[in-house]
């Protein structure tokens, strides 16, 4: 097979630099376009002096045509509410051309309700994908990310608790409210836009807790969280028969941590069956039987976020506090890597039938 | 009046040292003895090279005689299991002398639970001290500690949480159940005996959960939080009148920050009434009416940890999570000032009839 | 005596921030307004939640009939190109106002020197000012600043390289070529405005070099070491009697260290007298005999940049290399108390004839 | 070709781990036998988790047999003063057996100088290997390295020092006399032995100078410097022709740095030619002509520390201090992979006829 060609729109930001760094040692795809909005003209070792000698590129404006002729794949690394306007015209041309948007536009299925907590309505061509768009955590839709065209890649809070505590739900070992979750990031999260919060004088041996009732990554993991629940329980949102669908809430408390990369969450459930740690943990290994960047910590043994960085593995940990019936579950990412540009390029072999991990061990 | 002569048992550990840096600013007492046990004959210094020219003293192993001679108060600043072989010595002369231990050997009221805690049998001399030592914070037994001659002076992480949701057990807005609190700490708080996974290189750029389900800080927070619970509510422990002691149980996981001084706790309580920010707000600041050290933030301000590091204030915020039925309390203080030194010199101020705030603004 | 009425312009930058956080426990002073260009009718502490309880004051714009009359000595915490627009309007009223200025715009005695490094012309008006300035520097000029009414308050860079290596000048113990100063700074050093570089992903866990032949220190730090070298030796500038004077110049280089407060300047001279660890130590102490401020490490103790964090303290230590015939000296503060608003309080305390370390220690 | 089997002794200090890291990803090594003193028995695993999943193996207790038998080539990861005792075993048998040494004990040429720095006598078998040894500079003595059997891996400092400044001495374009290294490491250079010095909350936060007349890495510097201006000009040791060999001596002072990986050593030496800036760009470009992990930055670009993090680069900057007559050398190296483990893997591959960059890009 020939190699993939990538383009990358958004190539200067946090996400498209790791994306770069990724691919280059990716042994089945070639580089393409890079597409920057800040630099055009600039090499991107101007911008990013660690490439140097690695990579000779010029930044580009944004051309659809040649991105459509020239990639199989493009990878769009904008903001929110940029994105649904570039994907359409990605994917509006007559061609094979797949696209992984790194942003949240197509994460919620329900456009209402990315209106309401996104602040921008979709407009009639990016709405029209929303319902082609995959969820792209391939621990969970493995099968609808290897046919799709568009993926909408996961949140970097949203991936970190979602696989930290799917299982949970899955096997409906958990009470399905008063799910607690209190996240930590660090400061690349918030991404490379200048903001006097993120300076060094003004986060470095500091912390904090921001954002606390109105995080936008709460209807994300609602969403995965009550699909996920709602399916495995055999729910199937008809009133009858008493298997209506549960909507489940969650309360997420996000952090910001003073180091760069990495996210841990502590995840508290109330436990409504009667098990040991050992359970557990066959439990957590079954439901990420062959997901090869899954590692269950058993206890005592926990996660740290220095295990995780610049990987891309979600390692999960948890301990029982029997005393309260509450499963406490650790789950640490590198925001980065398993929490936007990684678990895309994981999406991209998926979509290309290579190996899942090629490229990133 | 005199100056206050104060020793300090345990000088050189971090809690010695900031006692030592907080009491040279402080205009009413003079500093007599620091007994140290691993730096006898060396200058106070040598060890802590930042006292230059402020301080001028040798280190010296522990005479009770002289201590209990020369001084009005002794801190004693000492691991647990060791301060409760200490103490009683240091009180059992026939004298005036007055103790702060910033050990925890003295804060649980019930000799048993020590022992299961804090694996060590109390000696009869110094179980015979539980009944008189008063757990020194201010904000809650003001009066208790002004005519205390044993301060069991809290632990650094209770002293956040207990501060964080007092208001909201006395006042019965919140469930006694499912209090679920998701504590960041500083490195400072694991004192400074070799380590590690307390060096650089391993928590750096790195954030862990540890102590999951066991922290003995755990009794004391409970002790504490089902005291002033049960005594607001007319509680008498009898089992009449359906007034019956309730015991509170809290699920409590600490984490370690790459930061050296602070400590942010996440509290999450569930609320039985109604009520909104202003009210909490005003509920916050009638429980804290003339605590200086307790300053209220108003939604949506939140607490950092960098507002309080060297300083001895206890900073609190709150969030409500009406999905949910939640309220998230922040609460922030620096672990070795309010935390532990600058509440000890908080209380020997108390004791001592002199401003509270003396020498900690 | 009643006590000092003091005015801060510029009082929500980071030296803005230092002088109300020392002057907020300094017993002689009373603080007046607080001027800022971009926070005009907000509280101090919704800017700076961290004085809370300790200051209740709202930011105003300036105005200069009121700082004139109600204030005795107003600082000015402004950045270069901007204090000279404004200082000589500050004097210009028959007042008593006396001015700190904590910019470099009256530091070089030679307006075309400053016009060279920076860029600006000097105004007739501020170049006025320039002979009645005094470098305030106290361990040099303490007579002078006792009788100024203008003080340019020294650089961060000046300060420590300039108390590290004066006496070895003025004993003419070192050859005045190739001096080389080899800075590092913490991230406070470079202000509060919005930068990417200052990023906390930006330059943590990183470390680099910065305008490494055109810092404009440099000329603060040549003019003062000139000055003191040709005045301790008797130079007199004229052409007779071999006593010309003579031009030192040096090469600095700062870097950035990953912390937020302190300065380490490693200076290296080439000795041209034989001398052994004890003569340089009696050296310095002789030199700054009286100087509160300045700690002289005898080897092979050396400062630390955490020994002065948030203190006025400027600490000296040193090494021979007798193989190179070269002396190494560390000498360190914090960029933000003696290296701008410690100092302009130690300048303050000394023009009122207050101890020189009132609110400092 | 079979794949190069690959022991490690000395698996679990920071250059074992940093070996096992970059040779995971290594596709023509089989790992053979991890062995170390401190950890028998253990999975490499349980010592470091961040291999869970990359790699299964027990660390086991010396085998001399074993590893002859079983590799074609053993790293030593261990203590100085510890290798040489382990490294004339390992090479005694008949075997191909090949050793690269990440110690000091076979870098210097002269066994009394050896003596002098590190404080012990070569055995008789050590000293016997000193002549096979090749110092493992790759960019110096590619040649060599090819044909060793023992290869003394470069220390990290002198790495970086070397690298930056070997072009102009080879050149003659320097002073041979006053050249300064002025050398920032990060913490993990210290290793993982016990030490309040290293603990988070002792270094954090602040800078300090260190062994800052006698640091080990000294003759290791001055060797490899004379032996490389001697050989480029010429000199052979004999006293006739003018052309004697000149011994280079160094003024070195390294300081800590508050950040777990990188070294940045600023160098200053005094030009005694008159060349630009383009001029050094095209000598240094030609004297590193295709070394795959030397990078020249042009003025005014340099260098960061961050640029080189996780890789084999050695990232080389300079700028002209005209005023002076000094260049200064930036040059930025990550001491665990260019200052050591990645070093060694690249002279391996040199040995074994592989790319030289294999593994490690």
């Amino acid at each position: 097979m020939g190699k993939i060609r990538v383009s990358i729109v958004g190539a200067t930001g946090y996400s498209g630099k790791e994306l770069i760094r990724i691919l280059l040692k990716h042994p089945q795809i070639e580089l393409m376009h890079l597409v920057s909005a800040s630099y055009v003209g600039q090499n991107i070792c101007e911008v990013y002096p660690e490439f140097t000698n690695q990579l000779d590129k010029e930044l580009v404006a944004l051309d659809r045509e040649k991105i459509v002729q020239d990639s199989d794949i493009a990878f769009t690394a904008l903001p929110h509410n940029v994105s649904l306007n570039i994907v359409p015209e990605l994917l509006a041309a007559k061609s094979q051309l797949k696209v992984i948007d790194l942003s949240a536009d197509f994460r919620l299925k329900d456009a209402q309700n990315y209106a309401k907590w996104y602040k921008k309505e979709h407009s009639e061509d990016s709405r029209a994908l929303l319902k082609e768009a995959v969820y792209g955590l391939p621990e969970l839709y493995k099968e609808d990310i290897k046919r799709a065209v568009l993926i909408a890649n996961p949140g970097c809070y949203p991936t970190s608790a979602i696989l930290g505590i799917a299982p949970l739900l899955a096997e409906n070992l958990v009470e399905t409210k008063n799910i607690i979750i209190d996240a930590k990031s660090g400061t690349s999260g918030a991404g490379r836009k200048l903001s006097l919060g993120l300076h060094f004088s003004e986060c470095n041996e500091s912390f904090k807790a921001y954002k606390t009732t109105m995080h936008n990554h709460i209807p994300e993991m609602e969403q995965e969280l009550s699909l996920l629940y709602n399916s495995c329980q055999g729910n199937n949102g008809k009133n009858k028969n008493g298997k209506e669908n549960k909507e489940i809430i969650i309360s997420f408390t996000p952090h910001l941590l003073p180091l760069s990369r990495g996210i841990l969450s502590t995840c508290y459930l109330n436990l409504i069956k009667d098990c040991d740690e050992q359970d557990i943990v066959a439990l957590y290994e079954k439901f990420y039987h062959g997901a090869p960047f899954v590692r269950i910590f058993e206890p005592p043994n926990l996660p740290e976020v220095r295990f995780v960085q610049l990987t891309n593995y979600c390692d999960i940990g948890f301990a029982l506090d029997r005393r309260m019936g509450i499963i406490k579950v650790i789950s640490v990412i590198d925001n980065l890597t398993k929490g936007a540009s990684g678990q895309a390029i994981q999406n991209m072999n998926i979509m290309f039938d290579l190996p899942e991990d090629m490229g990133l061990v």
